[in-house]
């Protein structure tokens, strides 16, 4: 009953069998092999156009690097206030991007909306020198929430950023789960609704360490590379990165993995639901936030589950937990078995 | 005949075999995983010491965080000319280390001696705040041009540095055929001849992408988990990082892979200079440099031989390669066969 | 009617005098001399403490420098979200800190409390390594809405950061103006309710060009030469700004200057209040807020007043300025006449 | 008898007085006052272009803030290994350039030469993104060793920059010195002649602190009031940076100080010649370069003479000051007077 996080799942089959055949034979190392061409290209095949993409070893790593990129270091993200770059990445993107500045915004569901933003825009723009201004949004998809922007949404969002020169960036350590919900593709849910940069997750969706950073103009990537490789993150035996992602991708291997995630997720959030537990957010992805009661959190953890409490700041308005209770998160993934599911819903039946 | 770099090499069966078997089941991520804990135990035995471990997936990384805790900004880090770290990672130990300078030196066969260490150290030390003062010297084992530190080599210069108040890296990127040539222990090669924090490399060594960043002095440390975190190093599924340098360090695979590479760079030396080509430095890694006629590397090239060629001015007091040729550097590995080095071989002899 | 900024006004009379005074004949540069010395000694003297002092010519630059020598880069600094450490200074503390993070807090009269503190010390601090942690905590004295810390809260906000380990700064651009209308001495304004390093400004009061970094424990000042030089903070004719500062404090004129600025501040608040407009927080200092209707604002501009309009957001609680007003700021100095209070007045009062 | 430095000296007359003027009346801060208005106009008069200025109150600011605009992190300068961005600004550049590399070439008399150029951009081109590659290329004028670049001089160097993509930085920390030697306009001497940014300085000629960064093509200033202000060096109270270069421009009065301190330095090392001493480098400027025998370092020194010993190595090719002097360094400024240079002179005659 490990519902720590999607990275406590180890690698996915295809995935782990792609490495053991990428170790054969030599090839050229920092990306110049046939393999990393290879995913290069269906990346642009996937996308529906002429991406430029990174890989690199971490999360982290692939925000941090596409925030810098189109975000001066004295000028700011507008971003949700739970977003993973403002809580869980130790300042990286402050210090990948030079010093630059995290505007942090409030959101129900986890979700940023066009007022929040456009009230931020205003308030972050102008006053030159002396203020930090916006440079740049970001959204995470699903959203540390557990929820998903649709394209209309991301769409309004974007159309407001651009207008007042602000790129987009998207946080999609989850974006298999994201798109696995939604019925689009991923050039609908990505530069056909405005967004710029894409941090593309594999390693929570089934990979070992695998992200990309998705350019969709190449413009935008200008000395990108040279940005990689001075954060270290230019891996010499490129070809293991490359053949993460070229299992990831092929027969929509990434989205068959998420989907079984979010099924998991859906079957959490049912039987809790039916034992009378409040189900915080919308589950839309592969997270189950739920608000747990002390004397179960002690039974569950007793029995073996394995899960996090997060701080109740994360509710927006203050809601919040009842009584005795805290803010439970629970992350199915690829590797969560029905079993894992029932074992721990039957747990809360009973009290 | 691939002699462009180790790291064009794949990864040695047994370090595949380790990665495979850590995707099984669950574990917590980011470190706090059983094999983690494993590992750290492994290098402590190794090192006979109680060190402070840190895995990262780049031999940049743990480069530039290593020499990012040992180096204030506002200081320098005194290097031979011809370093890794100088030549070939972007400016990363200037990134991670907010600024800081690296005070290149000179040195025959890539290796750097106490008059030249001495001297730099009086230059860069003083003139307080105006000049920025050395505060550490930066070691590679093996070098970039293939030769070895001895241990008194080492003990020397660690003591020059620390009676300076210096502390000492060691670019350990090819550490393995540097111990796999001495008959010393890790201990003796390290810290008890004077190294405060070690780059200890496995990705040219047969791993897919592992390093460690060793601190003999755990207080030198100090906020390494942050620094790590924030360079976006920290990898979630950490246990694969874990597995590489388990089965590495386990039953002296990596020098025994060491050896297997040291052996082949011998043979392929010896050829070379029985066909008459003068061989640069000594070679007492896994490279050999040599100087090519021009000639010969087409024919090479033709033949599909793989290698880089380097600047020339790698080479002290400006000593030219003759005529027509070129400074060609050959690199072995755990995968180089001798069919390849004496086919290679063969090509030369034939002129 | 320049009610814009203290920073409007020019250079206080006796300053001025000391600075043509200070250009006669030769002195060695970068703060190697007897001025500067002099200078040191009558901080010391002033407060009652072997304080160790930088002098830089901007306030930006002395809160930057001295936030940056006690927070490390992925730390954070407490704050309140109107600080001019936030607001006005375009990153500068990111900057020099190497990407430190400002955690915004809310706060009644532009003032932080104990409970908002403590709260955000318990959010910001452990889930390490992922998260920023608080490191230090900043004060602004006067605060940006005029309002003023006394001895008794500073020391319960610094005996609460201490308690966790926190630094304490405070933002002195207005220090004068908070001490002339505390009945206190600068040690106890200081160091005996716990603040750590002072950013002390005299520009605002009536110099040209000075502040002074004043660190409370020297230790806490180690390589700070080297950060001031480093930032281009170190001027070559130092002592100039020694010369500034030897007369601001020589013979409490910062004091008096001070002290007419708050009585012009005192009187405009009166006056204004007198017809009827609103005074958003208490006057302690030499900054008056208030609610301005539309009618008057144009009617003052058009008679040649200047001042500048705050963001209405500035209010704690989203209090709105009433209907048709603005949020102005209105801003006293050492140059402020009485006459030009008057005719302020007299406008607003004939409506 | 100082000679230590030109920022020894004080205030030049005309420019105290205006610095004495402009502390009357009030005038909005941050640059936006008329008299910021007018001294960017003397600029543009000066330089017959359309230039973008910034004035700032260090060399050193205005050295590291012009670099950075045009030098990207992962990219490097190449300067004179005797520059004064090498020598003395403790990292500045690499601070304010996050990161970037300054790449230290040879030269005779202190100067750069188009081979050495040439090689270097050859040297640091290409290998991206291992490599560090040149992006701009810094001359000092006039030098360290107080030698002159010639208008034809600095167009070979500014076309071969630019042939290959270099932008050319100027460290005009005395290039009033150097103008007033040579029979050209600024203008020929900087954009004419392809040089891109000037830091061009007041304080050593006569200012208090005032320097000012001039770009050639205003593009390249984009974002560079945000840098500034980033950077602490947007002073509040900004007039009295304009005032002292309003006076500094005004009726060629930077010139006329110039010519004296030059002048100066002529009869010094006339009279240093005379009596039998070696002079290192051609004196073009408002520096002489003498090789000091030790008994005369001590007699000067005991009459009250101040000036400062320079590291050997500043002498290119290893050049060794003679058995047991020192490389003396004398620096004249508006300030000097004759009787000064002739007592001097008259110490050493004497023997």
């Amino acid at each position: 009953m490990n519902f720590a996080s999607d990275n406590t799942a180890g690698v996915a089959p295809r995935i782990l069998e792609a490495i053991g055949k990428a170790a054969e034979g030599f090839a050229l190392g920092y990306g110049n092999d046939d393999l990393t061409r290879q995913v290069e290209q269906r990346f642009r095949t996937l996308f529906e156009w002429e991406v430029a993409v990174f890989l690199v070893p971490t999360g982290t790593a692939a925000n941090a690097l596409g925030l810098a990129q189109i975000t001066p270091p004295w000028c700011g993200v507008l971003c949700h206030a739970n977003a993973h770059i403002v809580t869980d990445e130790c300042g990286a993107p402050e210090f990948f991007g030079g010093g630059l500045k995290l505007l942090e915004l409030p959101g129900e569901n986890c979700k940023l909306v066009p007022d929040t933003v456009k009230a931020a825009i205003d308030r972050y723009s102008g006053h030159v020198p002396h203020q930090v201004n916006a440079a740049s949004l970001s959204l995470t998809q699903a959203t540390e929430g557990g929820t998903i922007y649709r394209t209309d949404e991301i769409a309004a969002l974007a159309a407001l950023a651009h207008a007042h020169g602000l790129a987009v960036h998207m946080d999609g350590a989850r974006f298999g789960n994201a798109l696995a919900r939604m019925n689009v593709s991923p050039a609908e849910a990505t530069w056909k609704a405005g967004v710029d940069v894409l941090a593309f997750g594999a390693t929570k969706g089934g990979a070992m360490a695998a992200e990309a950073v998705v350019f969709f103009d190449p413009k935008r990537a200008e000395a990108m590379p040279e940005r990689r490789k001075r954060g270290g993150h230019l891996l010499s035996k490129h070809r293991y990165l490359a053949a993460q992602f070229d299992a990831f991708l092929s027969d929509d291997y990434w989205l068959r993995l998420a989907r079984h995630a979010n099924d998991m997720a859906d079957r959490l959030a049912d039987g809790l639901r039916k034992a009378g537990l409040q189900i915080v957010w919308p589950v839309e992805a592969n997270l189950v936030f739920v608000l747990m009661p002390e004397h179960l959190d002690r039974k569950l953890k007793a029995a073996g589950a394995s899960y996090y409490v997060r701080h109740a700041d994360m509710l927006a308005g203050g809601r919040n937990p009842a009584g005795d209770g805290s803010l439970a998160r629970l992350v199915t993934s690829f590797a969560t078995t029905e079993d894992d599911v029932q074992k721990f819903i039957r747990l809360i039946q009973n009290g």
